[in-house]
């Protein structure tokens, strides 16, 4: 029997996407990447399914919303975790490339896929992955703020996220097109930017070439986000 | 194998759902409740994943956004496909309540649920039910026009949808909370209209309470729509 139960959610704000994961048999479970916006909408939804959150995953310090992290923790109790390359303050669990963590009888991966900010993780639990602002659908996450390499995205994206198979669940952190996932299949067929055909000269080239505006909230959000959401 | 694929597209002007169906080794598909605005990234996907458009499917004639139905009918030569009591011009099929149809070797059966509408039909496949403005994730549609009957809308939920199984997924047409789906034993459990525990005498008082504003696309979106979408 599958125990192990995936719901997403979204915050329209922000247009960013919020993963539940939890065993339905133990009610254990973690949160990927609350919004402070929405953290009682997410504890009512934990308290319904009556679910024990053991755990806040982050995939970066994001810089268009403030984590719930923080105020999840106080509520639940949770440990907040991060990638050991965000330099945030006051995280519980700094994740290690490859570090391996379990959600009862089911194995999560962490995986440093660093580019869009150098501090990134994916994290990859039975046949899913969820890839934050690294690789989004049809897409890839910006490159020029937080030590933000063009060249790390790519080699992250095409060298760690696309060897898991074709048929893996591509969770992001955002889209913008309406779109709720993807496949690693999809996207190595269609993404324009990091598709199968797309070589790292040409990658880089239209990196360059992007204007891309200041994120509106970055001033307020970075700050918060290195303090896990502390507000 | 499961050959059948449901993927949820979102529209962010106007918080509609749409859905794609379909069989993975005929490419035959289905689209429930297209929006006008979102028909070229339909088609784009439509294309991308070699789908055979075969019929789209309406759930009622909408009050807040303009269908793509017609639109791509012309592009695919898709059929039409409404409930009976929709009164709509231009449909290749009217539903009638209990109309089963194929999806290669699924079955989808059509429930006639009025009370948002006098001619809202849900569609029920292979453990999934497409509930458009009947039943929201815990909600319903509002009932103060388009022949609109709170007493209706509640017997077509009770009676109808939740006959179903309470593992049955619910995919609805809207929801303004950040919620994608949800399940019969959930809205049993905490629908707070229609939850097992509300009898039909107090939601038909809270439903005369409610003092909705005026939908700001009704004189454009249901003319429209009474044409299939015409524009």
């Amino acid at each position: 029997m599958n125990n192990f139960k995936i719901k997403q959610l979204f915050d329209y704000d922000t247009w960013t996407y919020t993963y539940l994961l939890w065993n339905k048999s133990s009610k254990n479970c973690i949160i990927i990447d609350p919004v402070l916006e929405q953290v009682d909408r997410d504890i009512n939804l934990i308290n319904k399914l009556k679910l024990n959150l053991l755990y806040v995953f982050e995939t970066h310090v994001h810089a268009d919303h403030i984590t719930g992290a923080s105020s999840l923790k106080k509520i639940t109790n949770a440990k907040i975790c991060y990638g050991s390359k965000t330099g945030v303050n006051g995280a519980d669990i700094l994740f290690e490339d490859g570090h391996q963590i379990n959600l009862d009888n089911d194995n999560i991966t962490v995986i440093h896929t660093p580019g869009h900010t150098g501090g990134c993780v994916s994290y990859y639990i039975k046949g899913s992955i969820f890839t934050g602002d690294t690789l989004f659908i049809e897409g890839t996450g910006r490159t020029d703020f937080q030590e933000g390499s063009s060249s790390d995205i790519y080699d992250s994206i095409k060298n760690k996220i696309f060897l898991y198979p074709d048929n893996t669940i591509v969770y992001p952190c955002h889209n913008y097109s309406g779109f709720l996932n993807s496949t690693i299949g999809h996207e190595r067929k269609f993404n324009p930017n990091v598709g199968d055909e797309i070589k790292k000269n040409i990658f880089l080239e239209n990196e360059k070439k992007k204007n891309r505006p200041y994120p509106k909230k970055f001033d307020i959000a970075v700050p918060a986000n290195l303090k896990c959401g502390k507000v």
